[in-house]
Protein backbone atom coordinates (compact mmCIF):
# COMPACT_ATOMS: atom_id res chain seq x y z
CA UNK A 1 0.00 0.00 0.00
CA UNK A 2 2.60 2.12 0.68
CA UNK A 3 4.21 1.79 -2.68
CA UNK A 4 0.87 3.05 -4.30
CA UNK A 5 0.79 6.41 -2.43
CA UNK A 6 4.35 6.85 -3.31
CA UNK A 7 4.75 9.64 -6.37
CA UNK A 8 5.07 9.30 -9.72
CA UNK A 9 5.80 10.99 -12.93
CA UNK A 10 5.71 11.40 -16.29
CA UNK A 11 7.87 13.33 -18.68
CA UNK A 12 6.46 14.87 -21.83
CA UNK A 13 9.44 16.00 -24.49
CA UNK A 14 7.68 18.56 -26.95
CA UNK A 15 9.70 18.69 -30.51
CA UNK A 16 9.45 17.85 -34.00
CA UNK A 17 13.37 17.85 -34.19
CA UNK A 18 13.46 15.08 -30.98
CA UNK A 19 10.79 13.25 -33.65
CA UNK A 20 12.84 13.73 -36.72
CA UNK A 21 16.59 12.45 -35.07
CA UNK A 22 18.08 15.83 -35.79
CA UNK A 23 18.39 15.99 -32.10
CA UNK A 24 19.17 13.42 -29.39
CA UNK A 25 16.18 13.88 -25.95
CA UNK A 26 18.90 14.97 -22.99
CA UNK A 27 16.78 16.37 -20.70
CA UNK A 28 14.48 13.01 -20.30
CA UNK A 29 17.73 11.12 -19.00
CA UNK A 30 18.76 14.08 -16.65
CA UNK A 31 14.81 14.42 -15.13
CA UNK A 32 14.54 10.92 -14.82
CA UNK A 33 17.72 10.66 -12.72
CA UNK A 34 16.60 13.70 -10.75
CA UNK A 35 13.45 12.19 -9.81
CA UNK A 36 14.54 9.17 -8.61
CA UNK A 37 17.43 10.54 -6.61
CA UNK A 38 13.78 12.11 -4.87
CA UNK A 39 12.03 8.51 -5.00
CA UNK A 40 9.61 10.08 -7.63
CA UNK A 41 8.98 6.94 -10.20
CA UNK A 42 8.90 7.44 -13.75
CA UNK A 43 6.04 5.85 -15.38
CA UNK A 44 6.39 7.12 -19.21
CA UNK A 45 8.09 9.76 -21.29
CA UNK A 46 6.72 10.54 -24.60
CA UNK A 47 7.99 12.79 -27.37
CA UNK A 48 5.28 14.42 -29.58
CA UNK A 49 5.39 16.66 -32.46
CA UNK A 50 5.01 20.50 -31.76
CA UNK A 51 0.70 20.43 -33.00
CA UNK A 52 -1.71 21.32 -30.38
CA UNK A 53 -3.90 18.17 -30.71
CA UNK A 54 -0.75 16.11 -29.62
CA UNK A 55 0.05 17.60 -26.99
CA UNK A 56 -3.17 18.40 -25.19
CA UNK A 57 -4.08 15.04 -26.19
CA UNK A 58 -1.02 13.68 -24.13
CA UNK A 59 -1.16 16.16 -21.61
CA UNK A 60 -4.91 15.01 -20.41
CA UNK A 61 -4.32 11.74 -20.68
CA UNK A 62 -0.41 12.01 -18.53
CA UNK A 63 -2.08 14.22 -16.21
CA UNK A 64 -4.87 12.41 -15.12
CA UNK A 65 -2.34 9.42 -14.64
CA UNK A 66 0.90 10.27 -12.98
CA UNK A 67 0.97 12.40 -9.66
CA UNK A 68 3.38 14.93 -11.94
CA UNK A 69 3.73 15.62 -15.34
CA UNK A 70 6.91 17.33 -16.37
CA UNK A 71 6.94 19.02 -19.79
CA UNK A 72 10.40 20.26 -21.95
CA UNK A 73 9.93 22.74 -24.96
CA UNK A 74 7.84 24.71 -27.18
CA UNK A 75 8.19 28.15 -24.68
CA UNK A 76 10.21 30.50 -26.54
CA UNK A 77 8.96 33.11 -28.76
CA UNK A 78 8.30 31.73 -31.99
CA UNK A 79 5.38 30.29 -33.72
CA UNK A 80 6.05 27.13 -33.24
CA UNK A 81 6.02 27.37 -29.66
CA UNK A 82 2.41 26.46 -28.36
CA UNK A 83 3.24 24.72 -25.07
CA UNK A 84 1.10 26.99 -23.09
CA UNK A 85 -1.62 27.63 -25.17
CA UNK A 86 -2.23 23.52 -24.93
CA UNK A 87 -1.80 23.87 -21.15
CA UNK A 88 -4.11 26.43 -21.20
CA UNK A 89 -6.55 24.39 -23.46
CA UNK A 90 -6.12 21.63 -20.81
CA UNK A 91 -7.17 23.72 -17.55
CA UNK A 92 -9.93 25.22 -19.13
CA UNK A 93 -8.19 28.93 -18.34
CA UNK A 94 -7.20 31.73 -19.98
CA UNK A 95 -3.68 32.80 -21.18
CA UNK A 96 -3.03 36.20 -20.50
CA UNK A 97 -0.05 38.61 -19.96
CA UNK A 98 1.22 37.57 -16.23
CA UNK A 99 3.01 41.00 -15.31
CA UNK A 100 5.23 39.91 -12.87
CA UNK A 101 6.72 37.48 -16.06
CA UNK A 102 6.83 40.44 -17.99
CA UNK A 103 9.27 42.25 -15.64
CA UNK A 104 11.24 39.27 -15.43
CA UNK A 105 11.78 38.77 -19.17
CA UNK A 106 12.09 42.29 -19.77
CA UNK A 107 15.03 42.70 -17.15
CA UNK A 108 16.84 40.12 -19.39
CA UNK A 109 16.81 42.55 -22.12
CA UNK A 110 18.85 45.93 -22.00
CA UNK A 111 16.48 48.54 -23.03
CA UNK A 112 14.30 46.40 -20.35
CA UNK A 113 10.28 46.77 -21.51
CA UNK A 114 11.25 49.13 -24.53
CA UNK A 115 12.84 45.87 -26.17
CA UNK A 116 9.95 43.59 -25.50
CA UNK A 117 8.58 43.37 -28.77
CA UNK A 118 5.63 41.37 -29.40
CA UNK A 119 7.11 37.92 -29.94
CA UNK A 120 8.63 38.34 -26.51
CA UNK A 121 5.73 39.24 -24.95
CA UNK A 122 4.61 35.73 -26.29
CA UNK A 123 6.54 34.16 -23.44
CA UNK A 124 4.85 36.02 -20.50
CA UNK A 125 2.03 34.70 -21.49
CA UNK A 126 1.01 32.68 -18.38
CA UNK A 127 -2.15 30.46 -18.10
CA UNK A 128 -4.41 31.77 -15.28
CA UNK A 129 -3.67 30.05 -12.13
CA UNK A 130 -0.06 29.09 -12.60
CA UNK A 131 3.15 29.72 -10.61
CA UNK A 132 5.80 30.64 -12.61
CA UNK A 133 9.10 28.65 -12.07
CA UNK A 134 12.40 30.34 -11.85
CA UNK A 135 15.19 30.72 -15.07
CA UNK A 136 18.05 32.19 -14.02
CA UNK A 137 19.81 31.06 -17.00
CA UNK A 138 17.31 33.29 -19.87
CA UNK A 139 15.35 34.76 -17.17
CA UNK A 140 11.81 33.89 -19.70
CA UNK A 141 10.13 31.62 -16.80
CA UNK A 142 8.53 28.16 -16.97
CA UNK A 143 5.09 27.49 -14.98
CA UNK A 144 3.56 24.74 -13.25
CA UNK A 145 -0.41 24.85 -12.89
CA UNK A 146 -1.59 21.74 -10.56
CA UNK A 147 0.67 19.15 -11.40
CA UNK A 148 1.33 20.03 -14.88
CA UNK A 149 5.42 21.07 -14.61
CA UNK A 150 6.02 23.33 -18.02
CA UNK A 151 9.84 23.56 -18.54
CA UNK A 152 11.90 25.24 -21.30
CA UNK A 153 13.93 22.72 -23.88
CA UNK A 154 17.53 24.22 -24.02
CA UNK A 155 18.77 21.82 -21.81
CA UNK A 156 20.93 24.39 -19.93
CA UNK A 157 17.39 25.98 -19.14
CA UNK A 158 15.66 23.04 -18.67
CA UNK A 159 18.18 21.80 -16.18
CA UNK A 160 18.13 25.06 -14.09
CA UNK A 161 13.96 24.78 -13.77
CA UNK A 162 14.71 21.46 -12.55
CA UNK A 163 17.06 22.76 -10.06
CA UNK A 164 14.38 25.11 -8.72
CA UNK A 165 11.26 22.23 -8.78
CA UNK A 166 12.49 19.94 -7.45
CA UNK A 167 12.82 20.82 -3.99
CA UNK A 168 8.72 21.44 -4.20
CA UNK A 169 7.97 18.18 -5.06
CA UNK A 170 6.74 15.47 -2.57
CA UNK A 171 9.62 13.20 -2.49
CA UNK A 172 9.89 10.22 -0.94
CA UNK A 173 12.23 7.72 0.18
CA UNK A 174 14.80 7.34 -2.70
CA UNK A 175 15.00 4.66 -4.85
CA UNK A 176 18.00 2.71 -4.47
CA UNK A 177 19.77 0.80 -7.33
CA UNK A 178 22.08 -1.83 -6.92
CA UNK A 179 24.06 -3.23 -9.96
CA UNK A 180 25.90 -7.25 -9.94
CA UNK A 181 27.88 -7.86 -12.77
CA UNK A 182 27.60 -11.61 -13.67
CA UNK A 183 30.43 -13.14 -16.18
CA UNK A 184 28.08 -15.42 -17.66
CA UNK A 185 26.05 -15.27 -20.53
CA UNK A 186 21.89 -14.05 -19.81
CA UNK A 187 20.76 -17.02 -21.05
CA UNK A 188 22.91 -19.25 -18.53
CA UNK A 189 21.48 -17.48 -15.63
CA UNK A 190 18.22 -16.90 -16.83
CA UNK A 191 16.54 -19.62 -15.03
CA UNK A 192 17.68 -18.75 -11.50
CA UNK A 193 17.48 -15.48 -11.97
CA UNK A 194 14.18 -15.91 -12.74
CA UNK A 195 13.35 -18.00 -9.63
CA UNK A 196 14.66 -15.24 -7.11
CA UNK A 197 12.49 -12.10 -9.23
CA UNK A 198 9.66 -14.39 -8.33
CA UNK A 199 10.55 -14.87 -4.79
CA UNK A 200 10.55 -10.88 -4.55
CA UNK A 201 7.56 -9.64 -6.84
CA UNK A 202 7.76 -6.24 -5.38
CA UNK A 203 11.81 -5.65 -6.41
CA UNK A 204 12.13 -4.68 -9.84
CA UNK A 205 15.19 -7.44 -10.84
CA UNK A 206 16.74 -5.93 -14.25
CA UNK A 207 18.87 -7.53 -16.32
CA UNK A 208 20.80 -6.23 -18.76
CA UNK A 209 23.72 -8.37 -21.54
CA UNK A 210 26.70 -6.68 -22.17
CA UNK A 211 29.87 -7.64 -24.44
CA UNK A 212 32.96 -7.13 -23.13
CA UNK A 213 36.06 -7.85 -25.20
CA UNK A 214 34.21 -10.78 -26.55
CA UNK A 215 33.34 -12.28 -23.62
CA UNK A 216 29.28 -12.06 -22.64
CA UNK A 217 28.14 -10.42 -19.03
CA UNK A 218 24.84 -9.62 -17.22
CA UNK A 219 24.33 -6.42 -15.54
CA UNK A 220 21.48 -7.21 -12.47
CA UNK A 221 19.63 -4.06 -11.83
CA UNK A 222 18.42 -4.33 -8.18
CA UNK A 223 16.05 -1.30 -7.63
CA UNK A 224 13.87 -0.69 -4.36
CA UNK A 225 13.54 1.63 -1.81
CA UNK A 226 14.49 -0.75 1.22
CA UNK A 227 18.41 -1.03 1.44
CA UNK A 228 17.74 -4.03 3.63
CA UNK A 229 15.65 -6.26 0.50
CA UNK A 230 18.42 -5.09 -1.78
CA UNK A 231 21.29 -6.64 0.62
CA UNK A 232 18.97 -9.86 0.70
CA UNK A 233 18.30 -10.06 -3.00
CA UNK A 234 21.89 -9.00 -4.02
CA UNK A 235 23.01 -11.94 -1.41
CA UNK A 236 21.02 -14.46 -3.34
CA UNK A 237 22.40 -13.32 -6.67
CA UNK A 238 25.73 -13.25 -6.05
CA UNK A 239 25.62 -16.76 -5.62
CA UNK A 240 24.31 -17.77 -9.10
CA UNK B 1 -4.50 14.63 -50.02
CA UNK B 2 -1.35 13.04 -51.08
CA UNK B 3 0.15 13.77 -47.43
CA UNK B 4 -2.53 12.03 -45.59
CA UNK B 5 -1.41 9.14 -47.37
CA UNK B 6 2.22 8.99 -46.47
CA UNK B 7 2.91 6.19 -43.87
CA UNK B 8 3.90 7.16 -40.34
CA UNK B 9 5.39 5.41 -37.42
CA UNK B 10 5.85 5.00 -33.64
CA UNK B 11 8.49 3.84 -31.44
CA UNK B 12 7.52 2.05 -28.58
CA UNK B 13 11.00 1.94 -26.03
CA UNK B 14 10.25 -0.53 -23.63
CA UNK B 15 12.71 -0.92 -20.41
CA UNK B 16 12.66 0.08 -16.55
CA UNK B 17 16.76 0.99 -17.23
CA UNK B 18 15.55 4.21 -19.80
CA UNK B 19 12.94 5.03 -16.88
CA UNK B 20 15.27 4.97 -14.24
CA UNK B 21 17.95 7.59 -16.24
CA UNK B 22 20.51 4.31 -15.79
CA UNK B 23 20.82 3.82 -19.42
CA UNK B 24 20.63 6.80 -22.41
CA UNK B 25 17.99 5.30 -25.17
CA UNK B 26 19.88 5.35 -28.51
CA UNK B 27 17.45 3.21 -30.04
CA UNK B 28 14.91 6.11 -30.85
CA UNK B 29 17.13 8.52 -32.42
CA UNK B 30 18.78 6.31 -34.80
CA UNK B 31 15.19 4.82 -35.96
CA UNK B 32 14.16 8.20 -36.11
CA UNK B 33 16.53 9.43 -38.59
CA UNK B 34 16.20 6.20 -40.75
CA UNK B 35 12.57 6.70 -41.17
CA UNK B 36 12.81 10.39 -41.53
CA UNK B 37 15.24 9.02 -44.74
CA UNK B 38 12.57 6.69 -46.29
CA UNK B 39 9.79 9.11 -45.86
CA UNK B 40 7.87 7.88 -42.86
CA UNK B 41 7.33 10.30 -40.34
CA UNK B 42 7.33 9.45 -36.54
CA UNK B 43 4.56 11.01 -34.67
CA UNK B 44 5.52 9.55 -31.43
CA UNK B 45 8.29 7.90 -29.13
CA UNK B 46 7.30 6.49 -26.18
CA UNK B 47 9.48 4.97 -23.30
CA UNK B 48 7.10 2.30 -20.72
CA UNK B 49 8.27 0.35 -18.21
CA UNK B 50 8.75 -3.85 -18.50
CA UNK B 51 5.27 -3.95 -17.26
CA UNK B 52 2.24 -5.99 -18.68
CA UNK B 53 -0.25 -3.75 -18.77
CA UNK B 54 1.82 -0.23 -19.91
CA UNK B 55 2.96 -2.11 -22.81
CA UNK B 56 0.12 -3.61 -23.79
CA UNK B 57 -2.08 -0.21 -23.61
CA UNK B 58 0.74 1.61 -25.54
CA UNK B 59 0.82 -1.03 -28.30
CA UNK B 60 -3.30 -0.95 -28.62
CA UNK B 61 -3.32 2.72 -28.83
CA UNK B 62 0.11 3.02 -31.15
CA UNK B 63 -0.83 0.43 -33.52
CA UNK B 64 -4.44 1.57 -34.40
CA UNK B 65 -3.09 5.31 -34.75
CA UNK B 66 0.42 4.63 -36.44
CA UNK B 67 1.15 2.95 -40.12
CA UNK B 68 4.17 1.46 -38.04
CA UNK B 69 4.87 0.56 -34.92
CA UNK B 70 8.34 -0.57 -34.21
CA UNK B 71 9.21 -1.69 -30.43
CA UNK B 72 12.89 -1.47 -28.51
CA UNK B 73 13.70 -4.46 -25.92
CA UNK B 74 12.29 -6.99 -24.07
CA UNK B 75 12.88 -10.40 -26.26
CA UNK B 76 15.47 -11.60 -24.07
CA UNK B 77 15.69 -15.10 -22.42
CA UNK B 78 15.00 -13.68 -19.01
CA UNK B 79 11.90 -12.98 -16.99
CA UNK B 80 11.88 -9.57 -17.60
CA UNK B 81 11.42 -9.91 -21.07
CA UNK B 82 7.78 -10.05 -21.76
CA UNK B 83 7.19 -8.23 -25.20
CA UNK B 84 6.41 -11.03 -26.94
CA UNK B 85 3.71 -12.13 -24.31
CA UNK B 86 2.23 -8.88 -25.18
CA UNK B 87 2.29 -8.75 -28.44
CA UNK B 88 0.38 -12.29 -28.71
CA UNK B 89 -2.10 -10.52 -26.21
CA UNK B 90 -2.32 -7.66 -27.97
CA UNK B 91 -3.36 -9.53 -31.41
CA UNK B 92 -5.33 -12.85 -29.41
CA UNK B 93 -2.98 -15.08 -30.71
CA UNK B 94 -1.17 -17.96 -29.29
CA UNK B 95 2.76 -17.75 -28.73
CA UNK B 96 4.15 -21.38 -29.63
CA UNK B 97 8.27 -22.15 -29.79
CA UNK B 98 8.28 -21.50 -33.69
CA UNK B 99 10.85 -24.22 -34.89
CA UNK B 100 12.76 -22.21 -37.62
CA UNK B 101 13.54 -19.09 -34.84
CA UNK B 102 14.47 -22.53 -32.68
CA UNK B 103 16.97 -23.52 -35.42
CA UNK B 104 18.25 -19.98 -35.65
CA UNK B 105 19.11 -19.39 -31.93
CA UNK B 106 20.67 -22.95 -31.31
CA UNK B 107 22.91 -22.43 -34.34
CA UNK B 108 24.45 -20.00 -31.93
CA UNK B 109 25.95 -22.18 -29.85
CA UNK B 110 28.36 -25.03 -29.83
CA UNK B 111 26.35 -27.64 -28.86
CA UNK B 112 23.26 -26.39 -30.73
CA UNK B 113 20.12 -27.57 -29.60
CA UNK B 114 21.71 -29.17 -26.25
CA UNK B 115 22.62 -26.16 -25.23
CA UNK B 116 18.70 -24.26 -25.64
CA UNK B 117 17.98 -24.54 -22.34
CA UNK B 118 14.29 -23.31 -20.63
CA UNK B 119 15.48 -19.80 -20.70
CA UNK B 120 17.11 -19.58 -24.34
CA UNK B 121 14.29 -21.58 -25.34
CA UNK B 122 11.98 -18.45 -24.55
CA UNK B 123 13.48 -16.59 -27.32
CA UNK B 124 11.94 -19.03 -29.58
CA UNK B 125 8.48 -18.31 -28.59
CA UNK B 126 6.60 -15.91 -31.32
CA UNK B 127 3.71 -15.17 -31.61
CA UNK B 128 1.62 -17.33 -34.30
CA UNK B 129 1.11 -15.43 -37.76
CA UNK B 130 3.97 -13.26 -37.45
CA UNK B 131 7.20 -13.38 -39.60
CA UNK B 132 10.82 -13.69 -37.98
CA UNK B 133 13.36 -10.41 -38.51
CA UNK B 134 16.70 -11.49 -39.12
CA UNK B 135 19.40 -11.04 -36.59
CA UNK B 136 22.93 -11.07 -37.82
CA UNK B 137 24.21 -10.05 -34.52
CA UNK B 138 23.42 -12.64 -32.16
CA UNK B 139 20.93 -14.58 -34.06
CA UNK B 140 17.78 -14.38 -31.98
CA UNK B 141 15.48 -13.18 -33.89
CA UNK B 142 12.72 -10.45 -33.54
CA UNK B 143 9.58 -10.23 -35.35
CA UNK B 144 6.78 -8.63 -37.49
CA UNK B 145 3.31 -8.91 -37.23
CA UNK B 146 0.83 -6.70 -38.66
CA UNK B 147 1.95 -3.22 -38.49
CA UNK B 148 4.18 -4.11 -35.08
CA UNK B 149 7.83 -4.37 -35.59
CA UNK B 150 9.55 -6.13 -32.31
CA UNK B 151 13.22 -5.51 -32.22
CA UNK B 152 15.53 -6.05 -29.65
CA UNK B 153 16.90 -3.43 -26.90
CA UNK B 154 20.75 -3.85 -27.79
CA UNK B 155 21.79 -1.16 -29.77
CA UNK B 156 24.10 -3.63 -32.00
CA UNK B 157 20.93 -5.79 -32.66
CA UNK B 158 18.15 -3.22 -32.95
CA UNK B 159 20.55 -1.69 -35.99
CA UNK B 160 20.77 -4.71 -37.35
CA UNK B 161 17.58 -5.75 -37.02
CA UNK B 162 16.84 -2.37 -38.49
CA UNK B 163 18.61 -2.82 -41.61
CA UNK B 164 16.65 -5.66 -42.30
CA UNK B 165 13.71 -4.32 -41.68
CA UNK B 166 13.30 -0.73 -43.39
CA UNK B 167 13.59 -2.31 -46.75
CA UNK B 168 10.33 -3.92 -46.19
CA UNK B 169 8.40 -0.83 -45.64
CA UNK B 170 6.37 1.50 -47.59
CA UNK B 171 8.46 4.28 -48.32
CA UNK B 172 6.72 7.44 -49.32
CA UNK B 173 9.31 10.55 -50.89
CA UNK B 174 11.76 11.25 -48.45
CA UNK B 175 11.76 14.12 -45.92
CA UNK B 176 13.86 16.64 -46.62
CA UNK B 177 15.04 19.30 -43.88
CA UNK B 178 17.25 21.87 -44.94
CA UNK B 179 18.84 24.20 -42.16
CA UNK B 180 19.21 28.43 -42.11
CA UNK B 181 21.42 29.54 -39.37
CA UNK B 182 20.39 32.82 -38.24
CA UNK B 183 22.98 35.11 -36.55
CA UNK B 184 20.64 36.90 -34.14
CA UNK B 185 18.35 36.73 -31.58
CA UNK B 186 15.61 34.47 -31.86
CA UNK B 187 12.82 37.27 -30.04
CA UNK B 188 14.12 39.83 -33.01
CA UNK B 189 13.28 37.13 -36.10
CA UNK B 190 10.04 35.47 -34.40
CA UNK B 191 7.41 37.97 -36.04
CA UNK B 192 9.08 37.54 -39.40
CA UNK B 193 9.34 34.17 -39.26
CA UNK B 194 5.77 34.00 -37.92
CA UNK B 195 4.33 35.75 -40.87
CA UNK B 196 6.82 32.95 -43.33
CA UNK B 197 5.39 30.36 -41.12
CA UNK B 198 1.69 31.38 -42.10
CA UNK B 199 2.02 31.39 -45.64
CA UNK B 200 3.27 27.90 -45.60
CA UNK B 201 1.03 26.01 -43.54
CA UNK B 202 1.96 22.79 -44.93
CA UNK B 203 5.69 23.21 -44.38
CA UNK B 204 7.42 22.37 -40.75
CA UNK B 205 9.85 25.43 -39.81
CA UNK B 206 11.02 24.77 -36.61
CA UNK B 207 13.06 27.58 -34.59
CA UNK B 208 15.79 26.36 -32.43
CA UNK B 209 17.73 28.91 -30.70
CA UNK B 210 21.45 28.51 -29.68
CA UNK B 211 24.30 30.66 -27.78
CA UNK B 212 27.68 30.64 -29.79
CA UNK B 213 30.64 32.01 -27.75
CA UNK B 214 28.25 34.34 -25.73
CA UNK B 215 26.55 35.45 -29.03
CA UNK B 216 22.73 34.55 -29.94
CA UNK B 217 21.66 32.68 -33.20
CA UNK B 218 18.58 30.62 -34.57
CA UNK B 219 18.65 28.01 -36.48
CA UNK B 220 15.69 27.50 -38.75
CA UNK B 221 14.87 24.11 -39.61
CA UNK B 222 12.38 23.74 -43.08
CA UNK B 223 10.94 20.45 -43.02
CA UNK B 224 8.99 19.23 -46.49
CA UNK B 225 9.01 16.46 -48.74
CA UNK B 226 9.21 19.19 -52.05
CA UNK B 227 12.58 20.76 -52.42
CA UNK B 228 11.25 23.10 -54.53
CA UNK B 229 8.79 24.35 -51.38
CA UNK B 230 12.14 24.49 -49.51
CA UNK B 231 14.01 26.53 -51.45
CA UNK B 232 11.27 28.99 -51.59
CA UNK B 233 10.85 28.86 -48.01
CA UNK B 234 14.80 29.42 -47.55
CA UNK B 235 14.98 32.37 -49.52
CA UNK B 236 12.09 33.98 -48.02
CA UNK B 237 14.10 33.12 -44.83
CA UNK B 238 17.25 34.21 -45.76
CA UNK B 239 16.24 37.77 -46.00
CA UNK B 240 15.12 38.43 -42.19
Amino acid sequence: MAEKKSPTAAILIIGNEILSGRTKDLNGNYLAQKLLNSGIKVGEIRVVPDEKNEIVCALKSLKRKYTYVFTSGGIGPTHDDITADCVAEVFGVSLPINETAKKIIASHYPKEEEDLNEARLRMARIPKGASLIENRVSKAPGFHIDNVFVLAGVPKIFQAMVEFVIPKLRSSSPIISHTITIHKPEGEIAAALSDIAAKFPKVSIGSYPFEQEGSLGVNIVITDRDRRTIDVVAKLLSSI
